[in-house]
Formats: structure tokens, sequence, C-alpha cells
């Protein structure tokens, strides 16, 4: 990658500022700075809700910005930012009506039950104040107080600097805060029952951060942004790259985590009526190269073969040397990772599902931009990563979005075509689970084969009329109408292209390929699975007759695949809650093998058979 | 203390910085940034061999300095650092000539034999580099290779971020360094024979460091500096008063300790031929204040009533958090303290002579500023201190001064007065154990009586006629002249006034008593006394039979009295030496008995007492 100048963005009012690339988009730049911005036409420059006010030096507004922005508001300086890209420092006021609320992210996940035992604890105490006949340290007053209970407390610098004046304006009437017996606070009065914990998600795309009572185990807020980092690369590898090759990137991306995981921590105790100061511990999973950047470890070896990272243990940290606005001392601890490509994330995942309960054999599929997964089978667990590149995501589809409002979510093909769309807008391109649908009931309706040919309009005489016309001569070839013109928000037709239909292939290809050379390299057959659990967002808007059908993942009755929904904020909040989950987590990760498919031969062979469709699914039982 | 003013000072062509109260001596400023000015007439303004050369706002030259400069000197800008006080930020160049060795001090100690078992430990690793076949991450390929030497290394997040690109630059072939299994550095290639520690004696005068090869126990180097924080208060009371009153105070006192750590370790290493990087592991053992201020401690607490420390155990800091130039990640660990004037500088001297050994009852006084002492008998030990006041130190005794060349440090009274002096100089005053040994002759030769009155000169008709007219009238009283004008090196006579002999009175008395006192609440007797412990510098330099003549340590046979030297720079080379002795020295400070002086109505009955001088001395055995 080469040196790209970095510019400056101001966000007005709140005076945020963003360093970004040259020729980012501003729409970009103020996701990544943490405010949405209305693009109901999906960024295609056609509706016009996207108006911000930019003082600064930009390039002449183009054709759509000269249709849909009043003499008057181009004077003043309103520009669309989906149509603007950033060339020099300047300022932007997002107008109120102009803002939106964050995308539909997934940020509920079945939460099993686990014993509360987080290691955080809080003790009311009411000292001695020191006299001439009791001289004992403020320190050591404490720690005899609560050696009555059991407690060998542990001094920590931070806190003992300022303990004596905490005791003496608190009366000697305080509550401690200890960590493994560590004390980590000191707080004047009885503050026992405000004990709080944040677990996060620390995804490549959204972040989302869970509020939890330390006490009780509930959970009190849910709160998810963009992941800011987008900004300097869409996906892991244009990161490393930025990582590695621009002057600050490492140290750039790092702090563009930290500040979405701070103003994530301040929604949320905003949300739950708390105080950040009575959050005392964290936890983070994510893919390794997400938690590698947080941790501000040297990604360099992530992004060469044979992508080796560099820590796989479990990482502690305290929130002030991370920069994060919670209690200062609170532990912030990251989940272990399996491999370069196998993050904790996966390990959470895992760890949620209770993976090796009953010792049955499981399937596990994370699918993101990376697909990770991970097989248990005759008590060992196999775990993999493939990238399936960013079809799944709608992105390198003519056509694809991500799931926000407009997204075609769904299609039925019978005697025509009936679309749904998130939040029933008019269409505005499709999703990752409409793709999947789309091409399930196109294969059913004979409109492509097994090989992934979309017949020619010339050849669909056998189809219905509604669906035959739906069936138009592309620029590339044939294309398939899923929504017409007057119907689609954008003014266009939304269509699959014969190209569209090849990019599925290769990425359900890449997905079904690992899951068999799991399967091969386990000694294992497709028959052995009790069970296939489909994590993360894609996995739970999916719609898994449609995932068999195209062959994404094994032919086994629906029955056995369950949607699991954000497991791996799951995860992070049973390692938050509980030390023995937490000693799971490890122990997944330390047993975990890991299949390198670079360098297997099985998956070669495996991937180019895994790219045609399955003529049918008939599971044995 | 109201708030004063301070004054940037800046040493050229080094660049020091120091920011000192206005009206600070120039000599004081330039011995807190670590450059001695020679004062041969110990800063009379007399010998003019301070010449320093300044720029920047000052007062008029004195009279001496426009004696002792010439006119063109005068016209440079050169001035008297013992006659000029700092008025305004200025730069200060000291000429080779001006530029002195740092004062005497005590840096050797007994050493007795200790395991060497500092818990750094330093092992060659030529691992495999990673390869398709084996793609663990390069954290845990390392622990894998130390897990076969049944390690299991910890993590250090400072050493894991830059971990793949330490062992790639080294190809794979590095030495790790552990501190109780955690990896606290890196290095290329094989380190291991380079493996160093310092031990320092944080004292409120003098700070000392001895450099420790850690894989032998041998002393490599000895260093030592005045401490600079002097220039900020000369006296405990004065330092707290400072930091707690002073905007910023406690942070300069802070800095001022870490900056003379700092450069006393590398002088160390500069001496030995080694490198900062190499030195893993440092102990500090000082008074509770000093410590406390040095860890960034709050000293509130220990400047009021009843005195106590915010924390009495042991404390670890890596030296980068506290600012040390050694291995960034190495561990500095302060000992614990007793009490708020009882600090780990006397648990260090009881650490040095196996203080529990045989469990005979045992006497230590460490006599400074403040004199600090522990009674052992029937197996328990006491503990306490007694403000005996600056007189030991030579300070606030009209001709004192401390322990520097040509102070008179013994005293012979026989036909006539025989005076010996630090470095065979011309007598510029008198130093502690000179005070000691003169009053000790003075009594004997019934110069003074057992009340510590003077004889007038009328009196004196029965001393030999030499020692008679040594006798003067004063202003304030009877004098005793120990060097005649002729023979001084300040132009004027070296006497002892009746006022000098009080505050030695007052200095030796509160001593005394606080013994007096500790033995009484142990339940012993005098007599009982297998061993007195006389520690630090003057308790090296002093007679012991003048200290016993004066009645400042009990009456006992000469051979029961050992001067132990520098022995808390002893404890601090045990306790880096040694985990066991560590340990050692936490329970030392757990199970001491503290006395609070302030509050025994013994001490104060003894005092009245312990003031008067013995008629004689005439030990049991």
């Amino acid at each position: 990658m080469s040196k790209r100048k970095l510019l400056r963005v101001v966000f007005e009012p709140d005076g945020t500022e963003l360093l970004v690339p040259a020729g980012t988009l501003l729409s970009r730049a103020a996701a990544a700075a943490g405010y949405g911005i209305e693009t109901p036409c999906g960024g295609m420059g056609i509706c016009g809700k996207c108006k911000v006010l930019v003082k600064g030096e930009l390039s002449q507004p183009d054709s759509s910005e000269r249709r849909l922005l009043t003499q008057q508001e181009l004077a003043e300086g309103f520009r669309l930012a989906c149509r603007t890209k950033v060339s020099a420092d300047i300022t932007v006021s997002i107008p109120p009506e102009s803002r939106s609320r964050v995308q539909k992210i997934l940020s509920q996940g079945v939460f099993r039950q686990c014993e509360v035992d987080s290691r955080i604890r809080k003790t009311y105490c009411r000292l001695d104040p020191p006299s001439l006949d009791d001289e004992r340290a403020e320190f050591e007053r404490l720690a005899d107080h609560l050696s009555k209970e059991e407690i060998t407390l542990r001094p920590n610098l931070s806190v003992v600097r300022t303990i004596s004046h905490a005791l003496r304006e608190a009366d000697y009437r305080v509550t401690a805060v200890l960590y493994e017996n560590e004390l980590i606070a000191l707080e004047p009065g009885d503050t026992t029952s405000q004990c709080y914990g944040i677990a996060y998600d620390l995804g490549s795309t959204t972040i989302v951060g869970y509020l939890l009572d330390l006490s009780t185990g509930r959970e009190l807020a849910v709160s998810a942004l963009m992941n800011p980092q987008t900004v300097y690369g869409e996906d892991l590898v244009s990161r490393i790259s930025f990582a590695t090759t621009q002057d600050k990137g490492a140290e750039l991306l790092r702090a563009a985590a930290v500040d979405a995981l701070s103003r994530i921590a301040k929604m949320l105790v905003d949300s739950a009526g708390i105080k950040l100061e009575n959050v005392y511990k964290a936890t983070v999973v994510g893919n390794t190269c997400m938690t590698h950047l947080l941790l501000g470890i040297n990604v360099a070896s992530l992004g060469q073969s044979p992508y080796v990272p560099a820590v796989c243990s479990d990482i502690r940290v305290s929130a002030r040397e991370l920069g994060l606005p919670i209690a200062s001392e609170a532990p912030v601890i990251v989940l272990p990772n399996v491999a370069g490509f196998v993050g904790s994330d996966l390990v959470a995942v895992l760890l949620s599902v209770e993976w090796e309960k009953d010792g049955r054999t499981r399937l596990a599929v994370d699918i993101g931009t990376n697909g990770e997964m991970a097989l248990l089978h005759g008590g060992k667990t196999y775990v993999c990563s493939a990238a399936a590149g960013p079809a799944f995501e709608g992105a390198g589809i003519s056509c694809g979005m991500r799931g926000s409002p407009g997204a075609i979510d769904s299609v039925v093909i019978s005697d025509d075509v009936y679309i749904s769309t998130i939040e029933n807008r008019r269409p505005v391109g499709i999703c990752g689970s409409g793709l999947v649908d789309a091409v399930a009931q196109m294969l059913d309706a004979g409109i492509i084969d097994e090989s992934g040919r979309m017949l020619s309009p010339d050849e669909a005489a056998d189809l219905p009329e509604p669906i035959r016309r739906r069936l138009i001569h592309g620029e590339n070839g044939p294309e398939f109408v899923l929504a017409e013109r007057r119907q689609s928000g954008t003014g266009k037709p939304i269509t699959l292209t014969h190209t569209d239909i090849r990019h599925l292939q290769l990425a359900k290809g890449s997905i079904r390929a690992a899951v068999a050379t799991l399967i091969r390299a386990a000694g294992a057959s497709e028959d052995d699975l009790s069970e296939i659990l489909l994590a993360g967002a894609f996995g739970n808007y999916i719609r898994v007759e449609s995932a068999i059908r195209i062959g994404l993942i094994p032919c086994v009755p629906r029955d056995k695949v369950v949607s699991i929904g954000n497991a791996a904020g799951t995860g992070a909040r049973l390692a938050l809650l509980c030390e023995q989950e937490m000693q799971t987590a490890r122990e997944l990760a330390r047993k975990a093998e890991h299949l390198e498919l670079a360098v297997s031969p099985d998956y070669q062979s495996e991937l180019m058979e895994c790219m045609m469709f399955p003529r049918v699914c008939a599971p044995a039982h």
C-alpha cells in the first residue's frame, strides 16, 4: 500500500476529530466518527437525504448534488455526504434531519445460565480512624478489616497513591472494590449496589457492548457502533497493510478502536443511568487482528504467510493503560486466540454453546468477511478460517448492500417473484441473506442450473411469463430482475447478474469446502453431525433451507441447524461474569487444533467441487 | 508553609533543568542537579573556589564576590555559587576547576552471604521460525520452548507488542528475560551473561546505588549522590510540607528522586561497562516519607498526628511506570515499612544482620536526622523513631558541618587539644562524629560537667595552660576553641559554644531515651543486651567509647558494640539477590511492634534524665 495523506475532519458542534485518508467519502468519515447519516438510497446520490454543511476546501459538487441541492444550499456549503470526498482539512455539521439511527445490528444472542463469579467484589467498610493508639497504615487498616472476611488484600499503587485522602474525605466509611483480592478502587460511602461490567464483541465491521450487573448477572443495556477502523480499510488485509505501511497507521487504528469502545461505554452507562466509574471489569472478544490492534500489538506477522499471531494467550490490561474511561484500574481482559485468523470471537462462540458438553459431533460456523468454523468430533476440536470474500455482506454484488433499511432480505419465486425488504422500505439493493434466498429460489425455479449458469432469455420458454420477462440481456450476459424500475427506490431495477452468481458460488464454495476439509481431517462424515450452529448476523438472518439449498452448509434435517445469533457476544458476557467460564475459554483456545487451508490439498480439491450447486438435498433422516 | 515561587535553573552544557524555590543558593541548586562544586571554605565566601558563570538576572555581587572575583570576571557574569541566590530563571555553567568530587559518603557495608535467587532468569532460545506446518503464535512458540524447562511463561503486554518484530530481527535466536515466569524482555542473540540489578538506599540526605550481578551476586559498582530533594526541604517535615502545600510540590519531589535514581543507574553502568537495558530488577529502601514520595503516594497523613503511612506493604512497580531508564518492564520493588517514621531502611538494617538469628537480646540504632531503632527481646521486635534533630549531621551547631573535607572528625584532649580532619585539610568546621568525640573528651577533661555546663575561663584555673587558654568568653557565654584562627581554614577559630553542648544534649538525650523506652517496653534491662549495632554513616564514623561516654548509647563493654556501616544498603542488596530474604523482610516489617514515643509517658521522663551526661561508665563485664 502506498502511503496516503491523512486529512483532519472535525464534526461540529461536538468537535469530534478524525484523521482520514484523502478520498474518503464524507458519509464513511461520519460513520467512523460515530455519526450515522440517512442514506435511504444506499448512497447512490438519488434521495438527497444526506445533506451536510461543510466548511473548507472541497471538489466541485457533482451532477447529483447540483440536482438535489438548491442554489442557496450550495452557496451556503451544503453537500451530499454520500457523493463528497475529503480532499483537505474540513469541518462538517450534520443537520438533525440528516442523522440516522445505526444500521440494523445483531446485538441479542442466546444467553445461557452461568454462575455469577466475576472476581469483582465490593465490600462496605466502616474503619476506625487512626489515633495515637492505632497507628496502622491506611492500606493495612483496610486490609486488616477485610482479613476478617478471609481476604488477603493486595495493594494497587494507583489506589494507594490517594488512599489517605480518600479515607479521610469519606470519614473512614468506604467501599473497597477488589479484583481477585487486589484493591482496584476505593469509594466514599456504601456503593456496594453499583457493580457493573462490559462485555465487548469487537467485530471488524460492528462493535457491540453489553452492560451487565456483576452482582446479579442481569443485562442492563446493549449498544453498538460501526467499527470506525473501516475508514482506514474495509477488510482485515487492508487494515493490516494500513497498520504496517502507513506512518502511525497502527496507532490510528488502535485509537479508533479504543475510541469506539469508549463511546459504547458512555452510551451504555447513559442508557442504564449509572456511572462510568462503577464499571470495574471488561472483556473483549474479536478476531486476532482486531484485538492485536486494540492492544497495540504489532500485526506485521498477520500480514504475511504463515500468518502467525504475536500472542494467543488472553491478555489483561488496566482500563487506564488501555484508555477506556471506566474505573481506571478495572481489568480489561482480551480473550485468547487460536490462530492468525481464528480469534477469540470463535472461542467465545464455542464457549456460548457449551461446546464440549456432551461430546457429540457438532459444527459451528461464523460467517463474516471471513468464515471461522469449528468441528467437534471424537472429543477433539478442529478449527479453520476461510476467506469467503465480502459477497455475504453485499459487497462485490452489482446491487449488493449491507443489511440496512431497503435491502431485499428475502425472496420467494412461485408464479412471480415476491420480495421483502428491511423495514419494508422501497428496495434499494440486496443483502447477504436476500442473495442466498434469491439464488436458492432461482435454482428451484430452474433459472440457474447446478453449474451456476443462468438461462438466457431465449432459453426460458418453459418459465411462467411473469418470471420469464425478468430475464434480460445485461451488459455482460443475462440478468434477473428482482425489483423493477417502478418498484425500486433507486429509480433503477434491482437485478442479479451472471457475475453475481459466480461471486456467490465462490463465497459459499470456500465456506463449504472448509467445512468438508474439517470433517475429513477429523475422520468424520456429514452424517455424524448432530448439530450445525450458525453464528453471527448472517447466521441469524439467513433462511436455513436456502443455505442448505445452495450448498452453503451440509445437507442435514432442518431441525439440526440452529441460529445462535451473536454468540461471540454471549461468550464475552459469560467470560465477564464467571471466572470458570474464562478458564473454559482458555482451555478451548489451547486445545483447538488449527487447520491451515492454504496448505491443505483436500481443501483445493473440495473447493472446485463445492463451487457447484447441489442438484437436490435429501437429508438421510 | 507559604507558597514559594519556583524558578528554572539550566545547567550548561548538559542542559539539565531544575525548578528551585526563589532564594535557593546556587551551590545547593547545583548539588541538587548532580553537580558538585568545590567549597573548601565550607561555603563561607572565603576561598573563591566555587566560581560559576551565570546568564540571567541576579542580585548584585556581595562583598565576598567583589573581593574574590576580578572586574573582568564580574563583567563576564562569574559569581560565587556559595554566595549567590536564585532570583530569576537563569542558565549556569560550572567551569571544570570549580567541579568537585562528591562528598564523603558511606557506601560500603558488611555483606553477608545469601543464596542468589533473584527470580530473574535469562534463557537463550533457538526457536523454529513459523512455517505453514508450524503456525504457533510467536509468544506461544517461546512459551512452548520454555515449558521444556518447566516454566509456565506469562505474557507482559509491552513485550508482546513487539515480539513478532523482535523474533524476526533476531532470526529466532533470542534470550528471554523472565521475572517470576513473566516475560519482561526479549533480546537478540545470547545475552545470558549480562544479568544485573540495582539496590538503592534512598536516604533523605544521600542516595546510594549498588550494581550487582544477579547471576553471581557479585557487586560491580557503587555510586552515590546527594538527595536532590534537599533543595526543596532539608528535613522530612519540610519536604512533607512542600509536598502538601506547594503547587506540584509532590510531583517535583517525586521527579527529583526518580532523577537521582536514574543518574545513579547511569553512573553504575558506566562504571561497570554494562548497558542500562541489562538491568532487570531494582530494590529500594528508605524511610517511609522518601519511598512514599518516590512512588507518588500522598504524604499528607505523614505530616499530621498520628503520622500514619498510606501503606506499609512492599510495592512493586515497573521501571517504565516509575521512570527509571533500566529495562522498561524490570520490577522495582520498594521494601515494606513499619510505621510513619520507621521505614524500609530500618527493616533492611534488621535483614542485614539476620535479626532473629539466635534470639538473643539485640539493639540496633540507625542515627540520621531521625534516629530509628529496634530491640529484639524475648522473641519480639520493638521499634521506634526519635527526632534527634540535625546536630549529629553538624547542623544547628555554630561551627557544625557535614562530614566533608576539612571537617574535624576526631578530637583528643590531653596536655593540649589534638584534632584530625577529613582528608587532612585545614579545619573548616566540625562534623557529628567530631562533636561526639570533642564532648566526650571535654567531659573527661572536666571542661564540662554532667549537667552540660561549660566552665567559664575564670573557673578553669586547674586545667593545663594550653587548654585553659582555649576557654574564652563568647557572645553568649563560654566557648571552647578546638582550632585557633591561624590553624583554621576559614580565617576564624573553630569553637564549641555553650549552646552547641545543649543541642548535643538534646539530640543524644532523645536517642538514649528512646532506647531506654524500648528496653522498658520489652520488659528487658540494659544488662540483657548481647549486642548494640550502630548503623549508618554516623554509626560507622563515631568512636564507640565517645558515644558511650556522652551517654548516647547504653554503657556496655566496647566489644558488644558493632558498627555495621550502611546496613540499610546491605539489606536492599540482600532483598535484590534473594526472594527468601525479601520474604524475611516482609515478616520482619509485619511482626515489628511500633512504639509511639509521643504518647509514651516513659519517654518524657526518660528524656529529662537522658539529657544529662553520665558521671562515669563502668560496664558490668
